[in-house]
């Protein structure tokens, strides 16, 4: 955050005014400006109140008019009918930066709605920033400032940062992060985001030097581009978690592709984060579990776990739980093996998970622990203490502490109990050693710090800049852009300018030929050559299968004339309504692997391209993964890991090796094609065909449809 | 458990002897007797120790044979050597029940094992019953006994039993769950189980009136038939929640099947479970999360969920959750609407999530929660409470608990926060209602009430005992188990046994002539009629496909000559060592939907069988489940739909629905031929096709396997 930037004066202003601060302890003002005083916050704070007085000493202004030098950023906890003439006299006062804390606006209804878009207009007409209304503020605990109204006490200092679009979930996280031993570094709770939102804020907040780590509430994004673009940025310096609610809120589009039934918001999240380098966290306490760790341990090199236990129990657990992590127990080596035992009795286990047995003392556990972080087939160790029989896990954690703080690598502790371990938790917190109940938890945060370094050296090797696809765009180009431009929102492309965008994009289309008669037809297949495919011809039909619409495998011209005739006559029957040009007339291809890819716009974050198992039975396999489109050729391999229609490409069985390479492209020229398209809602190759290495794909079917506004 | 039960004594002892009782505090066996003093044990305890003197206030007896009447229980803590000598000592004092809490057994290599082998030999000879040894005991918060030498205090009186393989793990429980406010009701340690194991523990601990859950942490199950027969008998009447670790460490068994690939130890598990009732935790946590909710709340009807909060950040978040543990958000009827707007502000949101907004009074959260619980739509309700600005959360506690405790259905508290909830967390607990952090895991609790009532009234439907298949045994029979009498352990077992034995079961087989000249194979393809396929007959060949070992389609005698004199040339160059002993004709058959059904034989378990998704790519898309040989129909059922496979065979959009029912008649007789022939190790069909509704299904292809000891 440099000192131009517009929302500097929220999280550094020199002097802030209470408007609407009041003597009366039961009302927020109240509480907003005691919390500002206790807060210890080093600039000046004046409190506005039109009936005059005193409020903690000082004297309560009736106008802002009145407010002396410095005052940069106003917070504003009055009723909502009042808020624009405040903000009026803010912006004459050259206030730039206000806080709305009251509600009573757009989350009540129409009316409040119109108040709402009216103080963004008073704001801009001043070029004054807003954060809120409905919202409980702004907290820094080592500026320090506390301009939220919430009953003490606030959050200690630490180093996790959270952003939230929800209030009561702020008060919430202050609350239980001080019963989980983490401070906080900031904390902003956007509210209605009717000016300033989350993306606006990533910058800002992460630019604070004592923050290691985002946490964010998010239940949903105002601009999907614009937060990638930010977010990956920043998550290149720092870690960014997101817990992503509204899940199932969003209602159904109306689509006429697998991709598009497939591709929920969620998919659209999923992709986006993924090209971010934001971390989904599932669950709020899983979110915080890995901003401890991610906050607190160095990264791992590496996926190796050495687990050192007192008791073979957990270390099972913990061999488990690591293990659906994907995380693996490392293979110590001889030497390592070699001191264990020297420091050991003859009945520990030495084969990791090393369990000490529950003799162990502290010095057994401190000199087990340096012995393991020394061995280079180690990555990271996992250090269980349920409470130890013979001696307290407080002296245990005095004994850890000063080698945890040495090490290179991440440890951290799974402490199993409650109050025979409370006086290791409070060593460990005060520490800023990261300790969890049981070795589960434990593991996922192992694992989220080996997330994290992956994230980084993938980045390092990559680079950001999605890769330009070689569009070989021909002369094609411009006719097909102009036959776009002929067609309705919302109408399907006809299977020859699907086939025509495809080829000037360089992906291979099979030879297709339109016969309207079956004299047509004959010749098409004399051209092509048998055996040959039928597929009904008609803007109407996407799905031709569904509607008996496809004829495979014909060898002859007796049966071609009888699969022409039977396949008009049924579609007349089945879909009078159909406009039907005609029959499509293709080869038979049934060499290589079948897969289907897909694009399709999302409404918040624009083209996303899918990648799976092709086949009408897409939706019901599900084996499917997104991205955002473009993507780079990296970005589009990663996708195809995630599916058994992508991994099967490497050869499976008696299956041969596919061109994976050829499919990779493909995947990234359509994703170009999205990119370059927004006029198309949708597009989707089905199947497309993937041939043996060195032979390339072949498109076998595609549609495609307008968007509808 | 009858009075006549061996392990009465263990659980409900009218005297109890403690040998290796001791004057010297930092020794286990002096905390053993201050346990039992402490604990308030209405029997008698007696002390043993050569060395005499006194302990406690009473007499250090020097021998057991000097302790007076009454004593039914011994708790053995002496140094391992000495153990044998203090059974026989026991024994002849008729004590017919010992716990060993000593160490240094089995887990310390081969002359501890000696040692556990000689002490298990002495029990028998006295008709003895032995728990551990390298155990920490026995405890019953209610008889009261604390049988352990854990350092206090002792878990809090409660509902829940804890049944262990880990002595750690029992501490730590211990000492957790006191801070997370559940109590307990038995619990055992059973250390190395030389006599005693987990499933003889299951009705003497279920059989106690307190104990409402039964929770175990398993490392495996010793007799895994046995459990599943006792588990699910027992747990008809009680829940059991089951933490079953290990799942890493067992070896790789050495397969010939798809189905013995994918049949891993979990899956045995997971079958056993399903089949039993018991409900599989994945976490420590997970475990008592559930077990309190399963301890304290009524079994809701259905799956539709009503949530009240205060916020609405903390409602999305509770829908969120509630979706991803497929419940549902009641749909409200409109009297229920109409009576939540009388008492609450116009801005709340009457929609489930009702959100009553910050101001919400204790009134209001009680009121609200009666009338969401009066609305036939609503199965369960969820109540979330942040720290209430306004009021404290002790108050709303207050408040709630009467309408909770006279519910009918369940209630459970998401409260957000730590310090500021305190006080309400101890009034719910204190009154048993089942709370916990954030929505996400009180959604967790929910959603196992569902499965526990589902699992419920499946049994009251179902009947627990497996159909009988129709064996449909005819004079075939002799003469298939003659010729399996004949194989060799581990050896294959021709294409011609397989394809009888299945139709012995009533599976039809595709028809399959074995050719061994090329006149054969004309004569056999005239037969069949074209299009035939050829597939190489090897015993050393299971999976044919893979060496070029199949030619699918042959359409005349020409192709037919030619595709004979290839096959057996290839094979020849790639598998020298195969014995061929021809080919084998097929029809080809291309309609219908492929599958897989397999059986393997656990080793713990005994016969599984498996459904799925058939062909080349079994364990590439693992899309396939298991269940315990033999199975009901309802079962099969049930397995089906777990794969995507099994689904679609009630059609999807182009694919005709298939002959299901035949599927399950077909899965069920796999199974029972698996459970009646423990000679074979695997047997596998793949592909059965499944043809279209009442044609049935076909075996096209099959293979088996002697067990190899």
């Amino acid at each position: 955050m440099t000192k131009s930037d517009p929302l500097t004066a929220f999280f550094n202003p020199h002097g802030v005014a209470v408007i609407g601060a009041t003597t009366d302890p039961t009302k927020l003002g109240y509480g907003l400006a005691r919390n500002l005083v206790q807060s210890n916050f080093q600039g000046v704070v004046h409190f506005v109140n039109p009936k005059g007085g005193r409020l903690l000493g000082q004297p309560l202004y009736q106008a802002i008019s009145q407010v002396p030098d410095p005052v940069d950023l106003a917070i504003v906890l009055i009723p909502a009918a009042f808020v624009p003439e405040a903000l009026h006299d803010c912006g004459k006062r050259g206030i730039r930066a206000v806080i709305i804390g009251s509600g009573g606006f757009r989350e009540t209804g129409e009316q409040g709605a119109k108040l709402e878009a009216e103080c963004l207009e008073i704001a801009k007409s001043h070029q004054m920033r807003l954060i809120g209304p409905n919202c409980i503020g702004i907290l820094d605990t080592h500026l320090p400032i506390n301009a939220t109204f919430l009953p003490p006490p606030g959050p200690p200092p630490g180093e996790v940062a959270f952003v939230s679009h929800s209030g009561a979930i702020c008060a919430a996280v202050i609350d239980w992060a001080r019963g989980q031993g983490f401070g906080m570094s900031r904390l902003v709770s956007l509210g209605n985001q009717t000016d300033v939102n989350e993306t606006d804020v990533l910058g800002p907040v992460l630019a604070d030097p004592f923050t290691r780590v985002l946490t964010l509430y998010l239940e949903g994004v105002s601009d999907g581009r614009r937060f990638v673009h930010q977010a990956s940025r920043l998550a290149e310096e720092k870690p960014i978690i997101a817990l992503k609610v509204g899940r199932f809120s969003s209602g159904q589009r109306a689509v006429a592709s697998h991709t598009g039934v497939l591709a929920g918001q969620e998919s659209a999240f999923d992709a986006a984060f993924l090209r971010a380098g934001v971390i989904r966290a599932n669950t709020s306490e899983e979110m915080f579990d890995w901003a401890r760790a991610l906050a607190w341990c160095p990264l791992p090199k590496g996926r190796n776990v050495a687990v050192l236990t007192n008791a073979g129990g957990p270390g099972v657990t913990a061999a488990d739980a690591l293990e659906m992590e994907n995380m693996h127990l490392s293979k110590l080596k001889a030497e390592t093996i070699e001191e264990l035992s020297d420091i050991l009795p003859p009945a520990a286990s030495l084969v990791n998970p090393v369990d000490m047995l529950a003799s162990a003392t502290p010095e057994q556990y401190a000199r087990c622990l340096n012995i393991l972080l020394a061995d280079s087939e180690v990555d990271s160790v996992m250090v269980i203490l349920p409470p130890p029989p013979m001696f307290t896990a407080g002296a245990v954690a005095k004994a850890l502490i000063p080698v945890i703080h040495h090490a290179e690598k991440p440890v951290i502790l799974a402490l199993m109990g409650e109050r025979l371990i409370q006086e290791a938790v409070e060593h460990f917190r005060a520490a800023r050693v990261a300790e969890y109940r049981f070795p589960e938890r434990a593991a996922s945060a192992l694992a989220v710090l080996a997330r994290r370094a992956e994230h980084l050296s993938r980045g390092e090797k990559s680079g950001k800049v999605p890769i330009q696809v070689d569009l070989k765009f021909n002369t094609r180009k411009e006719s097909i852009l102009s036959s776009l431009d002929k067609l309705q929102p919302g109408e399907n492309l006809s299977l020859e300018t699907v086939n025509d965008l495809l080829a000037a994009y360089g992906i291979p289309v099979a030879e297709t030929i339109l016969a309207g008669t079956v004299q047509q037809a004959l010749a098409a297949a004399r051209k092509i050559g048998y055996p040959v495919v039928l597929k009904i011809a008609s803007p109407d039909i996407p799905h031709k299968s569904e509607f008996g619409g496809v004829v495979l495998d014909v060898r002859d011209e007796t049966s071609l004339v009888k699969g022409f005739e039977e396949l008009v006559s049924r579609i007349n029957i089945l879909r009078p309504d159909a406009r039907v040009l005609g029959v499509h007339i293709q080869p038979l291809v049934l060499t290589g692997q079948e897969v289907i890819l897909g694009a399709v716009k999302d409404p918040q974050f624009g083209p996303l391209v899918m990648f799976g198992a092709g086949g009408v039975e897409v939706e019901g396999l599900q084996d499917v993964a997104f991205g955002l489109a473009p993507i780079s050729e990296e970005e589009a391999g990663f996708i195809l890991g995630k599916t058994w229609a992508g991994r099967r490409l490497e050869g499976y069985r008696n299956l041969k090796p596919a061109d994976r390479q050829a499919a990779i492209k493909a995947l990234c020229s359509l994703a170009q094609l999205a990119a370059d398209l927004p006029q198309l809602e949708e597009i989707e190759i089905n199947p497309l065909r993937i041939l043996e290495q060195g032979k390339g794909v072949l498109a076998v079917d595609a549609r495609a449809r307008m968007t509808a506004f």
